[in-house]
């Protein structure tokens, strides 16, 4: 059985289960908290950083979600994820980067830092001007999400593909932080709320973070 | 032919040079600072980042190092860079992470902030605590390259991999910077060496960025 290393609020692991979901591959949740720094989980990644997934039985550490990513859609058939011509595969990896590295800079990163790290391992308060920056950040993406779904039934084309879980990862996170505005944008509102409905992503709205709560839009499907 | 918008110290423009370069794969440089926001350059690449590569005689834009990266190696048999079973592509994509996301923003990302935006953009000195801080973390990641050669031919195992070239890419960028002590770290010296006397690596060694200029043993093969 795969042991997927995880905490609740952490976009990566959460792109990494709708994947493991989509694909019907079993796996286990172990919570570690990476601040935490335990040895156990250095030894395991060097870089310190969650997800990792492990098969004890067959001997295999995974590390890094897009690794994690590549591997289970080399290995497993099912619900293709980086699909098409090279070209397509191409366009999912670049908007699963954007999302990975642009949006989680900008948004998620800073949410967290502020309203997670903060109330829970440094005690202090939140700085509003960073949170006031992130949520101006968030609605040029969410701008780029309307633009994409526009054009596009899914964000890299015609069928759902690792740019939509990467996406909704981040946007699931920063939503449960309370850190986006879904007003004025109906395109990115609808693409999330078919995802929100997807039985993958069920688990993932019914977790609680101890201490965080989400606002009470954030796990409605009609909302 | 392929054109490469990118600048001289872009470390994630270096990766994608030496892919492209080992797989004999022809292109041109187009010289791209991103911090100017060129309009032109934001319509390809929403992101604002290098590297972008096009191929205008057959509609081609492709977006983000690793999505560059993984277009090659899919469409080029030439060079295999991201080869083995689906575990060592895996360990190759990990460490391909750990270069890019950890290396860059523990190392070459702050000498970039520092050395060269600070130099030629901001018109401030360098502040010396960062330098010092990147230099201590540089120092960790090369004990970590001296023990993946103390067990493999290459960071990622038997075979030169995609690993080896995010590696290369950033530290030449760090060292250029003289942001690297490699005195201490044998394993990790002759591994680079190695590379810098290689075809690929020759014409990255002889690029200079204006006003900003390396060490002498930078280009050194023997160094």
């Amino acid at each position: 059985m795969w042991q997927l290393y995880q905490f609740p609020l952490c976009p990566f692991s959460r792109k990494v289960r709708l994947l493991l979901s989509e694909k019907g591959i079993g796996y286990e949740l172990w919570r570690e908290n990476p601040w935490e720094e335990r040895d156990e989980f250095l030894a395991r990644n060097p870089a310190g950083r969650t997800p990792v997934i492990e098969n004890p039985e067959r001997g295999i550490t995974l590390v890094d979600s897009r690794a994690i990513c590549e591997y289970f859609e080399e290995t497993v058939d099912k619900a293709p994820m980086i699909n098409g011509t090279a070209a397509n595969r191409a366009e999912i990896r670049r908007l699963v980067a954007l999302f990975d590295e642009n949006f989680f800079g900008d948004v998620t990163g800073p949410l967290l830092h502020e309203r997670m790290k903060k109330r829970i391992i440094l005690r202090q308060p939140p700085d509003s001007r960073v949170l006031r920056e992130s949520m101006k950040l968030a609605d040029a993406h969410l701008d780029y999400i309307d633009y994409l779904i526009d054009h596009r039934p899914w964000l890299a084309g015609a069928t759902m593909s690792l740019a939509d879980l990467a996406a909704a990862a981040q946007l699931s996170v920063a939503d449960y932080l309370g850190g986006i505005d879904w007003s004025g944008h109906e395109q990115a509102r609808s693409w999330y709320s078919v995802f929100k409905s997807r039985p993958s992503f069920r688990p993932l709205l019914s977790e609680r973070m101890d201490v965080i709560h989400p606002p009470s839009h954030y796990a409605d499907v009609n909302a």
